[in-house]
């Protein structure tokens, strides 16, 4: 039993008002991966190259990731430079090269083919249905997440990829942006009728609405007086939030709720530090501590 | 034992997206008093004109808001006309007269001088310190209320007045401009060190984070997939949190949990509908009842 996800692996260049760092692993599955990887055990397809060494490798194998679906190319791996202002708000790419992505196809191993559990990370639509069409079972959830960029770029097959799945992760704009609407419930809701029954809207510093046609689920993110590099915020948040759904086993209202704290759990000790400088050791005791310490300023006893 | 309340009371031009209505009662002291009334009763120090007529203050008396302190003078009430635009986050004023308003000087009634609680809802602080500096007694809380337009044309009177009080309740932006800082709750903790042991940061859609140097307590607000007119939402949003604590007498971390909630669900209702239309109306089993079931969702049991 496994949670198979697929996205990009890569290294970034940052820079935020705390500072600058270079050649940092960083990319959607290494976030989500290695947050999911609290929860339960992750199968990972994605593409690297010559510059994926041992010691990248290490940073997976030390946690319950196997990497037999990671295909290795000659060249090198994607690179992403970002440059944060005070607001932290919103990320600005200063530059994006593909490298081995360019002419990735995923490629499931056949141990792969029949996982229960399906995350979609934020990377080309085409890509996420390829992975989809290659699965020998329908996995019991397929989960989505989107950006601004595939929205515009590729609709087609963003809204193909949207009629197969039953959660989707996306980012507030980005649910307005899709759907027209201004509200974020009402937005939340036109997204979902294009196919995926839970809708995660992603808040940032104000947290994270899941929406149902039954239900509508607010949670504050984790207040945090020091940002030091938001990077990787929503897919730690997907990471927490789908491996704990994975370990549960099922979709209800009392596990959903528990899996949108455990998001935001994840995601507070990723904005912590650089890259996955925080996730990458952070452990089950540590996470088990802010997740009490966090219920308890809600008021919410018994987690 | 009363809260006192010293505030505006006008009448409203408004347009939103839901439509446009006119010479609608409204004010901070009406949006306050009203919600404020449902919990601990009320002692009103406001201004009125000769169009505040027996209908107007029937509204007031209805509920156990005591209007000694409102004098009548000749003329008019102040008026204001807002238009919301369909993001419905900030109104742009389109006129503001303020008629009885503009030579107001609050003169409190003897049996008001000696109230527990106290409420300087937005109005100019050169106001708000005046009515300090006529009580009796030092009330067990004073909680303010205010606005960028004061922050930037009475910046000396407002210092002054946040150096006298225990509660603030001001919007994410105003904190984050009279501070300086960008997070949240640093902002929070800069306004602090100013003079309010409480700070309430009032996040509109995204509810409130309440700070104290050893509290951080965030609160979603209740989803509302529709929105009719936003005017009055945070004055209501002080009406009930500051009407529940009045009415429990203390400052426990459980107390302005609860507190925060009530709040967020006042403000709700005040959204529901044009002006006052829906919080003249609701009464306690409807305030508990949208309690009871947005504690629910939060999965916080005991409310």
């Amino acid at each position: 039993m496994n949670l198979l996800a697929v996205g990009s692996i890569a290294f970034d260049d940052l820079e935020t008002p705390a500072g600058k760092r270079e050649h940092l692993l960083g990319g959607s599955a290494t976030y989500f991966s290695l947050c999911a990887s609290n929860f339960f055990p992750i199968q990972l397809v994605a593409v690297v190259g010559d510059d994926f060494g041992s010691d990248e490798e290490s940073v997976f194998l030390d946690r319950s990731i196997n990497l037999d679906g990671v295909m290795r190319q000659t060249g090198i791996c994607f690179r992403w430079k970002g440059l944060y202002g005070s607001d932290l708000n919103e990320a600005q790419t200063i530059e994006t090269n593909l490298n081995v992505f360019a002419g990735f196809v995923p490629k499931l191993p056949k141990h792969y083919k029949n996982a229960p559990y399906l995350f979609l990370a934020n990377i080309d639509p085409v890509l996420q249905l390829e992975v989809v069409g290659q699965m020998t079972a329908r996995p019991k959830w397929i989960a989505l997440d989107t950006m601004n960029y595939w929205i515009k770029g590729s609709p087609a097959a963003l809204k193909k990829a949207l009629q197969q799945i039953d959660i989707l992760l996306i980012n507030e704009a980005e649910a307005k942006s899709i759907s027209g609407e201004k509200n974020a419930i009402r937005a939340a809701k036109a997204v979902s009728s294009m196919g995926p029954k839970i809708v995660v809207i992603k808040r940032g510093e104000y947290g994270a609405l899941l929406v149902t046609t039954d239900m509508c689920i607010p949670v504050p993110a984790v207040p945090m007086e020091t940002v030091i590099d938001p990077t990787g915020a929503g897919d730690t948040f997907a990471g927490g939030f789908l491996g704990f759904l994975a370990s549960m086993g099922n979709l209800e209202e009392t596990t959903l709720r528990k899996a949108m704290l455990i998001g935001t759990i994840m995601a507070s000790f990723t904005i912590e530090d650089f890259g996955i400088g925080k996730i990458a050791s952070v452990t089950t005791p540590t996470i088990q501590d802010r997740l009490k310490r966090f219920s308890q300023v809600l008021g919410i006893d018994g987690i």
